[in-house]
């Protein structure tokens, strides 16, 4: 359903799974929309076999021709990671600082979406006019560079969005976050912060990414004789570039190991990102010209990801890398919640191969902790706070934190995805919803998996699945062939040959009882045949593996 | 294969799963073995639909005439819970403490196994002889109470196992670790010492169970006006107990909720391992006679676990209980590595609910940390290190520890599953091994899954199954009725029924080709059609469901 027209703005959640993982937020005022960000989420684990999931942007096709934009804030995937899907959908103009168009232009380029998409590259401090809003590029710090917060000016006043950032008073690449425009906008008055929640739960603040470069500096200094893998998040580039300084400072070649890390580090070395001395990087192959304490390999797999180089290298099946023991593995990184146990088996198995792992203290967040929120609400001096990024218990310890800071709850919103948060200019409040949700993508298939196909996958997974087949006569229903049954998932049949042929002398009485009785319906035939498997392998195993009946005519 | 009597001592690690997981671990000289612990493991997340995991003892059944007793350490699964399973395959005597016995004894009951178990109880200080061994008890903490330590006297020397332990020097149970007889036994001279490598990570100390109270003393002061929800771990029968001791504190009255928690307390209170002061106890029926304030409910799920009774809670589907706002809830719990994104996901749902929920120091670990363990060395002074318990990395922390203390490689030993240890007084050596395995158990079947039952559940879950019939003329192989096509797991077939349609069309087209070149061999049918339709689906989806073709015969 088309919302009307009218004089409020409203900003909306379009992310189907309640703001985790997905960005995506429309604001709209009169015949005029702008989407901020455009992120996939990973698939959870309740998921089987879904590759990633997209945000459902019905609301944004209803409303077509008064979507004028899509700014986003950076290259990460749950920023960018849609946009391909949904510009396949609706064709709008992205704006974006140079990196991060240029992650963007690379995923355009890989769906052959490129030429048709308009682009525009924005400067820091540029604003952009479009519809009833204009739009500041302001500068943050994050984990990937080129970091932009918006300053939404509407006619109702100013919605300031952070992004994903934090404070860093001594970036590895270009300037600190720009506070002195953020404090001069908060100066002028700003209606609304939708700020960054993500470490909200965390006193204090967080390290500088510089802090970083100096234990890699350590860390080369102490291990001088042995080679050193560091695994690390593919899109920091100021990471790499830090491990590049380390390793030219000591002397060491640096290869880049993981197709997306390859990927990025391409696209921010031709943008000019990314400084590498002469002669530092090398190709996998060259390894072997070179002695291991001469080395240092980047490589992508620091969340424990099966695929990765790293995983392939511990499990012994990458075709190029072989752990050895005295190798010197360095992750630098923190597990995402869910990735723990994945990446403690790759550190076991690395330790396993003799491996030396280092884990502490080689890695810095790129979110805001809690005195870097008040920072940024004390200069900006908001009138409602709006939490956004992380999960529903992220985004209430920044409650607590505007709590702290003087806000009561009438000035607080956490929205669900969908809900419409409505400003009039004196008062908010969230005035009804829209329909929006997670479209699960399966290979090639956008949309064609759903709660249907997922419930089944997880029966399956569970116990397996029993075929019984059977051939009834045309007319008569007399059966001329089977029942025969045939199981995979559920048993080693080789070992459960009793159990088999048991459940085959159940079908053949409850077959035979039916003929007898003259049965001759297909679909009380197969409830039958149902009933009496599931009851006896219940009752024979306590499992339940799907059944699935099927019967021919002839 | 049996090994030889001999008179070397052997150790030997019999838990399947690389020690994480299952403890088990046999001790044999001459014509005696022993084993300390029998436990068993959860599935890993490859084991699709399994519910727990045994270890394989083919090794005790072929030398089932000198196995003479089983020793248990202390109650957790992991210690305790293949118990049934393997005194069903060999029936041997079991020594445990007190508590430890007791909920052993529920086990056996569950199995009908407790008339047929020779079972006895050893008090701390007691020897037991046995064979050619003589096991000492000594008592150690841990968060489970009644916690062993064993000094295994054997004809070449002193083996010290620590079992999981901690040091606690104010413990709310009973008395701290015994390290007078440590240091005694270590004066005398040990051979080797199997330390608890949980922690080895950590450095510094693990705090006493004790300061747990302090804490929930605070929270309870904290909190009069509303109800108070804590998630444990079922078997940790002190925080229960400090749980009680402020609810009495403070007036309320405590329920215990969900069966595993239910259990371990009545077994504990029988036996005098929990003090309850008179009208503290009541029903969750009884809960509706009290306010809010004046009530405690302890309970299981503090793991995220998603049957337990705290998941029911927060997803709305515990029959008796309803979360309220405001309702305090407490995870007196640290997540193990894996289950970090599940607790999360269940403390999001309770605030969503309006609860305030409570996580950080309202717990303290079971295991010591790098300074206990230093302690105990240096009181034992052992000749050889053999650490245990733990993932690989644990057990390589524990040896960094030793190699700080002065041991050489040469002194300690990493064994891997099935190794065989051999001590022959004057030097010791990993000296083959045996076979050893991991046995799961899904429902009623024990080993009936194996590793092609988990390799076809993980395919159908990913992407599902397309099943192919076939009815064929017996002896002309003419086609009598299909290819039908059915598909569980694969896509919303309403949705895809062009797919679905082309889909039998291709396998029409190479049906028919089959009759007319007179293929009959049912092999070659089934391959050719598995073929067809495989291509078809990649080339259309990228998604490899399993294809399974079955043919009849009329």
């Amino acid at each position: 359903m088309s919302r009307e027209k009218s004089n409020k703005l409203r900003v909306i959640p379009l992310g189907g799974l309640e703001q985790i993982g997905m960005n995506i937020t429309a604001f709209e005022y009169g015949d005029s929309i702008i989407v901020v960000d455009c992120g996939l989420a990973f698939p959870t684990d309740d998921m089987l076999g879904v590759d990633l999931v997209i945000p459902d942007i019905s609301y944004l096709l209803e409303n077509e021709d008064r979507v004028k934009g899509l700014f986003i804030t950076h290259g990460h995937e749950d920023h960018i990671g849609a946009i391909p899907y949904v510009l396949h959908e609706i064709n709008i103009p992205i704006y974006a600082t140079k990196l991060t168009m240029g992650l963007i232009e690379h995923k355009l380029q890989e769906h052959g979406l490129s030429s048709q998409v308009r682009k525009k590259v924005v400067k820091f401090g540029q604003s952009i006019n479009i519809g009833e809003f204009r739009v500041e590029f302001v500068k943050t710090n994050h984990s990937i560079s080129d970091a932009a917060a918006f300053a939404i000016y509407t006619p109702v006043g100013v919605i300031f969005h952070t992004g994903d950032f934090k404070v860093d008073y001594t970036p590895v690449f270009g300037d600190a976050i720009d506070l002195q425009r953020i404090g001069e906008i908060g100066k002028k008055g700003v209606l609304a912060l939708m700020c960054d929640s993500t470490n909200a739960e965390r006193p204090g603040f967080t390290a500088s990414e510089r802090t970083v470069g100096r234990q890699f500096d350590n860390i080369f200094a102490e291990n001088t004789s042995t080679r050193i893998i560091i695994a690390t998040f593919a899109s920091n580039v100021d990471r790499v570039q830090q491990i590049i300084n380390s390793a030219h400072k000591y002397g060491r070649k640096v290869v880049v190991e993981g197709r997306s890390m390859v990927n990025i580090i391409n696209t921010a070395s031709e943008l000019g990102y990314l400084n590498v001395p002469d002669n530092t990087l090398i190709s996998v192959d060259e390894l072997r010209n070179y002695q291991d304490e001469q080395t240092v390999i980047i490589t992508t797999g620091s969340q424990g990801e099966s695929m990765a180089a790293l995983s392939r290298m511990a499990n012994g099946t990458h075709k190029k890398i072989a752990i050895k023991p005295n190798d010197t593995i360095i992750f630098s990184s923190h597990p995402i919640p869910g990735n723990e146990k994945a990446v403690g088996n790759i550190m076991n198995a690395l330790y396993k191969k003799g491996a030396n792992v280092v884990f502490q203290d080689v890695h810095v967040s790129g979110h805001a902790c809690q005195e870097e929120i008040k920072l940024i609400y004390t200069l900006l001096q908001p009138k409602y706070a709006v939490p956004v990024h992380g999960e529903y218990k992220h985004l209430k310890a920044q409650e607590a934190i505007a709590r702290q800071l003087g806000y009561d709850s009438d000035h607080i919103f956490i929205l669900s995805s969908g809900d419409v948060l409505e400003f009039d200019g004196k008062s908010a409040k969230v005035n009804g919803n829209v329909h929006t949700g997670a479209i699960m993508v399966d290979g090639l298939g956008v949309g064609d998996v759903g709660n249907i196909v997922l419930k089944d996958r997880q029966r399956l997974s569970e116990d397996g699945i029993i075929i019984v087949v059977l051939t009834l006569e045309s007319g008569t229903g007399r059966v001329l062939a089977g029942p025969d049954i045939v199981s995979r998932g559920f048993v080693y049949v080789r070992d459960s040959e009793d159990l088999m042929d048991s459940a085959r002398a159940v079908l053949n009485d409850t077959v035979e009882a039916l003929e007898m009785n003259g049965v001759t319906d297909w679909g009380k035939i197969k409830n039958e045949v149902k009933n009496a498997l599931s009851d006896f392998v219940w009752h024979e195993t306590e499992r339940r593996p799907m059944i699935m009946p099927i019967l021919m005519e002839v």
